[in-house]
């Protein structure tokens, strides 16, 4: 961490903070121009609250050399973390196919969308049970009956299974479920982020359609601070000035967050987009870029879904699909 | 809301899909041209799921006419919804003045600055017990402790105390907070709006980092729909490109979400900013622009805030400022 | 085109403004709900100005059906624009790898540059003569020397050469010089682009920072209404609010803009991303999502390039690059 | 300027570096910490390319800590620079009021309003002549003949003339111009900048759309360095998601501006909002904020304004807020 003091601190205000500064563990470089004193921090200043250093009358910026993020960072963990979720797994070379409807609509539904999805080379199946909608309107998912059509759908066929929790009070209902999403609207509630860290379940983490790279990161580290390493990042877009795609898909974050940090990255190229046509580019897009897996949403009957239609794929656009991504990585050799 | 149906699309298709929005109480009007089909939908289209139909093979677009709120509506609401906060008012010409500090950080400091804000003009008293930080080794607000504090404050003042909610599980904590703030990153947390809306007190409720107006409105909606009407709309800057701000403070939000509804609107200019330099111009000018009040932060000691020092004002510079927003809005008689 | 009528409008406005519309030779379907009229348009819509039609005071919003841009739109020409550029072939299938420098430097070091690309699988050879920077005090390119050392450049490998103008005044220079890349800040210098028009030089251009996938259309547009049909797309990154990035590649750009349009599309992975690292996985994804070619910046000695050092990619790692995409298109059977 | 080296740095390569920033005229200050080393450069660090030495392979990062502006800077030019146009001042306290049609239509209606605005306190005239239109089908301004309409709405009534120039070509008809308006869309055009730099008319510049207040001074920076001090800098608004306003007008650039640089900053209210609603409002928000002038669309007839229609107000409306900006800005003592 570099600090830049104002021109005219004087030699004792220096001195002071200084001396603060060691007391919270950290060595200072001092380095005096004709104007400017810059300090140099070495140890361990993930810790240290940029905020409060910055509000200080005497400093003019702070900027920091090492990551925000600790137990999330590679130059910690160079290797890939690898998550296994009932056997099937995630990370360090195994690509996930994370398939399903955006909603759980009845047993019979999420049943058959099951099977078809693991005929099509699905490793997980994905479904909404609680549903994030804008309006109050709109149709809020199936909730805890839900739940429980996915694990039916889960003994059916053996696929691990992943849903959205929206709160804090729904946890104990997702015992059973295999992987927990907290989604895009959700990214920086930090005491449900703070629940899920005493958790050892797999998190699919969504990044914020604000969030910065960064802000994901220290929101997988608020979980993994609590003990859960088991932390998935996923990319599904974010919101830009461009109407012709609901969000913009930002592949590049795939090979950023790659080099940042050591948890798997996937990619939501339906939600994304929010274009049909668009999903099965993308979706090759994100496989080139490196992406450990994605998560599509596919439907029996795209035309009828209770919500997000337009950007599912049918059972077969997706079967293809499927089929093409192997064939990419191995061309690629990823 | 006007349908526009694909141009292959069969007489059979559409009376189907005529016969089946009739069934939703809605009227249709068929205007069939030489390529496409338009339908004008007339009744309460607020209730109808615009993805849904988006989503149907035959549909080409969808457009509302009418916006997708309704308890919110100005236009079924034309007079400015007055809030009174233990007298305290707010909406409908009553400028509402909340300030104080960042984080409550002892009982001497919340009560010192209450009593200077309140020489100073303020009408409650804002402060922060549970922060919501980026970072899960930042400061994270004194939490319960936070609260009673705040609570003496408002008992030596009589200023109507103003603080923020996180989660759902810390609603019984604020049963004698007299307003419930729910930050940018909860606006669309959509389980706790509609606890809230169970309940009678006033919210106010920030606009998210990448949050529309409209969006905005619709989360007003979910807390309205369940019954409280007391919601206080906040603008506090939304994430752009620039970096010479933290966000990008949209004033016009002001007069639009007031011409839209009919709720009061506010303006945070300390975080919509993050530069204490640019607090006192952007609260005049939120003023000039309408605003029906503000939310300041204000510290006895700016330098030693424990969070969010850079965008305080003094006590000083914010009686100043509260004078000189009076000599404005009596000079453009508002 | 769809013309939504205030609810008060008399019947005499409304016949006076269908009057005017058939006099544009447009049909008018009139359709009558009980508050409000709307009007439907056909014909060639492509000339109305909606801005004009928006203005007026019976007008509540007009939609457009049919894109705004006619010449690159691909419902009229459904088949892929195929650019011959020398021999070297854009589009319908052909993929264009588009490498050299970011600004030529001397005549060693762009006829070095070449000859390294060509032998790795360039199809042309990229150089910046003129050079747009931020700063008026940066290197501001060899302007009219550096023109003389391509052209020298492409005489010994017989490389079709790609260059940015700037300025209208420049257009002599450009004579022998094969592609003219207009860059993102000249995406909307529309007496530069109409000039373009009138010649017959293939014209690469780039879609702005802030520019909308339609607007970059429209651009094309001007091009093309002046009778010049050899207009190259390129995505080259949308500003966003990410830092970690310098701008956010929209991937997503390449298989929409080929949906609307027949015209060639290409990505620029080094400024789309300002990162070295990324130059590669962004190439691979762009190449997934169907690009028709890649324009990417590589220099024999990227730690002394004059500008744009940090994204540019060694030749070796360009012949590695090269080769990948290879494998990675005929796998995916592109 | 400090830079960051790498950990692994020589102590050759370390010398070597510091030996080619001294040749730049720069002191270099040197600060070894246990993994890195930092330097301080001390000197005219205005004219060092950051992006070259970003690029150097020795390099981890590169700070500022002097902005790269100078001749716009207000360290280096504490008061406000005044400009006088004709008699009429802008900046140093002179508040600028310029009026007028998007564009030129005729010469009974650019007389008109010139007469309305200038009896409703309008100090300058606007008004377009060559028009920047995203379709080449729109109407494209009236051009060399509007320039000679407005010469006469200025004889005819003695308010200096305000309009945008599009090509460096142009610059002939601009003579008897009293402000060359440089419109959001060539903010980068450096050519044209350049040659702007080299005449003393006063040029007012629009911020892009997607322009940062620092490549907006740069861009000022551009025309100064040329030998012009005549620079106003206008706020009309940036590119963000939210789709009620055509831009989000960025009131937050005024006070910044203002204290970054000692130029006029004026706002333009009717571009920036693109809604005749807002423009009242926002008008006076930038003047509560400190503008030094604003530049506003009156049209005689909103209703057959030939572009930009729905954000021009009436000469009434217009000279009602002409009186309310005054009021409120003796207020609150501007």
């Amino acid at each position: 961490m570099i600090v830049l003091l104002k021109p005219n601190t004087s030699n004792e205000q220096v001195a002071n903070f200084e001396n603060w500064l060691r007391s919270m563990q950290l060595q200072v470089h001092e380095s005096r121009g004709e104007t400017h004193t810059i300090l140099g921090l070495v140890g361990d200043t993930t810790k240290v609250d940029i905020e409060l250093i910055k509000a200080l009358d005497i400093v003019e910026d702070v900027k920091r050399i090492q990551e925000p993020f600790k137990n999330a960072n590679r130059k910690f963990h160079p290797d890939d973390t690898v998550i296994d979720i009932n056997g099937s797994k995630i990370g360090g070379g195994n690509f996930a196919l994370i398939a399903g409807p955006c909603s759980v609509e009845s047993e019979e539904q999420i049943c058959l969308v099951a099977r078809l999805v693991k005929q099509a080379g699905a490793t997980m199946l994905r479904g909404g049970a609680f549903k994030p909608r804008t309006s109050p309107y709109a149709f809020q998912g199936m909730r805890e009956e839900g739940i429980r059509l996915l694990l039916e759908a889960k003994a059916e066929t053996g696929l691990p299974i992943v849903t959205e929790i929206m709160d804090l009070s729904q946890l104990p209902l997702f015992e059973n479920v295999d992987v927990i999403q907290v989604g895009a609207r959700n990214m920086q509630n930090f005491e449900l982020l703070k629940e899920l860290g005493k958790t050892q379940k797999p998190i699919l983490l969504k990044r914020a359609l604000a969030g910065t790279m960064q802000e994901l990161l220290m929101s997988a580290e608020y979980i993994m601070a609590g003990g859960n390493e088991n932390v998935i990042l996923c990319e599904r877009g974010i919101r830009t000035f461009e109407t012709y795609t609901r969000n913009t898909l930002d592949i590049s974050a795939v090979p950023m967050l790659k080099s940042l940090s050591h948890l798997p990255v996937i990619v939501d190229p339906s939600h994304g987009t929010g274009v049909a046509k668009l999903v099965r580019p993308m979706a090759l897009s994100a496989a080139a870029a490196g992406a450990d897996g994605l998560i599509i949403e596919v439907h029996n009957d795209p035309a009828h879904a209770k919500c997000d239609g337009p950007q599912s794929l049918t059972p077969d656009a997706f079967a293809e699909l499927s089929d093409t991504i192997s064939k990419l990585r191995s061309a690629i050799q990823l």
